[in-house]
């Protein structure tokens, strides 16, 4: 077992959980940036951990493109290539593969495709992206999926489900076959889990740990374990609240519940993928163009046929609000490009509403982005500022925009943990962050 | 006296010195990253400090352009509005518009221009440009000097020396007249030096107080007075090493010397500038164009005709090596955007000589860019990803890349001030570093 989930508290359809990786012990309901290339763009990993992110995401098709599996590989893996110590979770390349549009084509077997860099000639298979992906050596990976467009057809939406399904055995089997062969597979790999909770108790973006039942004196006293390898005698396992892996470790692959707009087909998914059997379940093919509204029906449909002791990932979404709402209906995982994108479009969240940073009406105002924000951006810069650097095309501009939106999201998230552990009903779906500030 | 200026320790003709302005002391020799449009690229100002930063340059055209001095002016002041608390210097603008060739026309009253930004016509005198460095702030402004083009005769260059004379005199007349105009010549307006002090002691990038008599103690009792302010009783200046202004502070308005590649002509102008009498003398109009050779003569005879007891700011250079030359030959000051534009183009220095990151040999390298510098690029990161970085265009390749280079450029310039402190013959003279790397 390598990725332990535990719930702790559960607040109505919200939970409260921990999901233990090989790389890092994770609070959720959790957010996840996206750093496409092996880095959230713009954003130094130290900074990254500054902002408290747990666990980021990779882009398979990307990293297979450029600089390639082999390399990554060749480096030690994608956390010791991009030189990041926590979580990392890969897609299955199916998604950016699907957006292709006119470069892919489609059969049982897989997807032929063509860089978008160089227009040449790839194919991914449910094989080789669970290759690509023990090559990349994530903590949790993900099945090879058919994203469905929208809109499609009840015939071609259950046809492509269909597929998915299928393609979630073979992803299953050849990952059962293979997933030894992670470089990081030997338990001295990886620094032991002691030594990180010993380091995340200092961490001021944990929140509410005592409700949670792990007092920090048993981590500390941990500690000294951090040295442990194989054959080191006195190198024993200290007890934890959440045990740590004491075999070999393994990535986590994750199954992708598809099905179009239509709650029948998303239903027979999420059967299906379960009766093939998955640590945790992801809802992919949302976010595709489709009506918010609808969005949710599905989501909240979905969520009434996944195993409630599983993580659930709810894929690509959403507006601070969303994932407000959708760790309320029971969400445990999501991830976006939204907070970093709309960064370097100068597009930043506030609790006061969403911010156009271009707006001559901030060229002259000295106050800080958003008052009510701890973030080291809004406790230093003013709008002014940040307005005349993004007029000025100035990269730094991306870096403070990021590291806002970002610590916006996690901070967000971090309340609404915090809300679930004091069992109180969110105080924050008010429906204000994502319209233009007045 | 608003920036005292003593030199401690001489080893031939290198000084080393302090020089303090009203917003930091200043060890010198110095290297001054380019802060052009209120940023060093790529760079948030807390790395800078980080870096041990002690002044930055800002663009007295480019901030005229854009936000605008009364933008720059509204928001508290160049510091103020960029949150930076060290040190500032802004050139003239005098420069930069004589780059812009043949959008700008010269005459005895100054210079009118166009916009590069939107072909807006513009008007700079010596008086103007007072008036836009006043605004701006800054802790150290320059005279407005015309910079000679390379090449030019010799009737040429002593018609533009002359005037860069004349345009000196009326820089003088108008700063005399107007420096207390500047944002905070008060002295409450300014953080106590003696907090300032005791901040900077505590800063890892300190090297060789004790060797220079400023002991930790006499700046760690003067921290009480940090909240002191005109009227307040028993707010006592406390003594210091080197005594805080105790009454109204302004800028310090430096000189500049030009003259072409004539050794004569230089030495005219030095006279000629000197009998006009500024606290400080810079070197400009060179590395417009010319061998490095007669960089350096020009240089090496200019200086002999500057007073040795006034700091010497050389402007525009140069490579590794050449500001450790510089410094040798008694150069106190001296800034270039190169460790900066050249990281964003991907060329990295070290101590094993110029490293091209883009290059294919770096793609499965697992080695530190510079297995010989502490900084956080290389205590953290391969060879491999930064090459990845900057092969995939994002944007963390700019920021990783300038923080290497200003760590080096600033490692560099703290070891020959520690190297003359010693009375040692400087060991950084190899003329390796800006040749590629083997």
């Amino acid at each position: 077992m390598s990725n332990a989930f535990r719930i702790d508290t559960t607040r109505r359809k919200a939970r409260l959980g921990r999901l233990l990786t090989p790389h890092a012990e994770i609070e959720t309901p959790v957010f996840m940036p996206v750093g496409t290339q092996a880095t959230v763009k713009a954003i130094p990993q130290d900074t990254l951990e500054e902002l408290g992110a747990q666990i980021i995401l990779g882009n398979t098709y990307h990293l297979y493109l450029r600089p390639g599996v082999e390399t990554v590989r060749r480096m030690g893996g994608l956390h010791e290539f991009m030189s990041w110590r926590r979580a990392i979770l890969t897609d299955s390349g199916g998604f950016q593969v699907f957006s292709l549009n006119e470069l892919r084509k489609v059969n049982e077997e897989g997807v032929t495709f063509r860089s978008h860099l160089d227009g040449s000639s790839h194919f991914f298979s449910p094989e080789s992206a669970m290759e690509a992906q023990i090559w990349l050596g994530a903590d949790i990976i993900m099945a090879f999926d058919e994203c469905t467009e929208f809109p499609a057809d009840r015939a071609r939406a259950r046809a492509s489900m269909q597929m998915t399904a299928r393609w979630a055995a073979r992803s299953k089997k050849y990952f059962e076959e293979h997933k030894h062969e992670v470089l990081w597979s030997a338990p001295s790999q990886i620094p032991t889990l002691a030594a990180k909770s010993a380091a995340r108790m200092g961490h001021p973006d944990h929140v509410g740990t005592a409700a949670l039942g792990c007092p920090a004196e048993q981590s500390s006293a941990a500690a000294p374990a951090s040295s442990r390898s194989p054959g080191q005698p006195g190198a024993a396992v200290t007890t934890q609240t959440i045990a740590a892996p004491q075999s070999e470790q393994t990535q986590s692959l994750f199954g992708i519940v598809q099905g179009g707009m239509d709650r029948e087909l998303r239903k027979e998914s999420a059967e299906r993928t379960i009766e093939i059997g998955f640590p945790a379940y992801a809802i992919g093919g949302l976010s595709v163009g489709e009506p918010r509204e609808l969005t949710r029906e599905i989501v909240e449909s979905t969520l009434e046929h996944l195993p409630s002791d599983k993580p659930r990932y709810l894929m690509g979404v959403g507006t601070p609000e969303e994932i407000v709402e959708y760790a309320s209906l029971g969400v445990d995982m999501m991830d976006c490009v939204l907070p970093t994108r709309a960064a370097r479009h100068g597009l930043l969240f506030t609790s006061e509403g969403k911010v156009s940073i271009k707006q001559a009406r901030y060229a002259q105002d000295p106050a800080p982005l958003d008052p009510n924000c701890g973030c080291r951006v809004c406790q230093r810069y003013s709008r002014a500022y940040l307005r005349h650097l993004y007029a000025s095309n100035e990269v730094l501009a991306q870096l403070l925009n990021t590291v806002h939106n970002l610590s916006f999201y996690l901070d967000t998230m971090r309340r609404v943990r915090h809300s679930i552990s004091l069992g109180e009903e969110s105080r924050f779906l008010s429906g204000l962050w994502s319209r233009p500030k007045p």
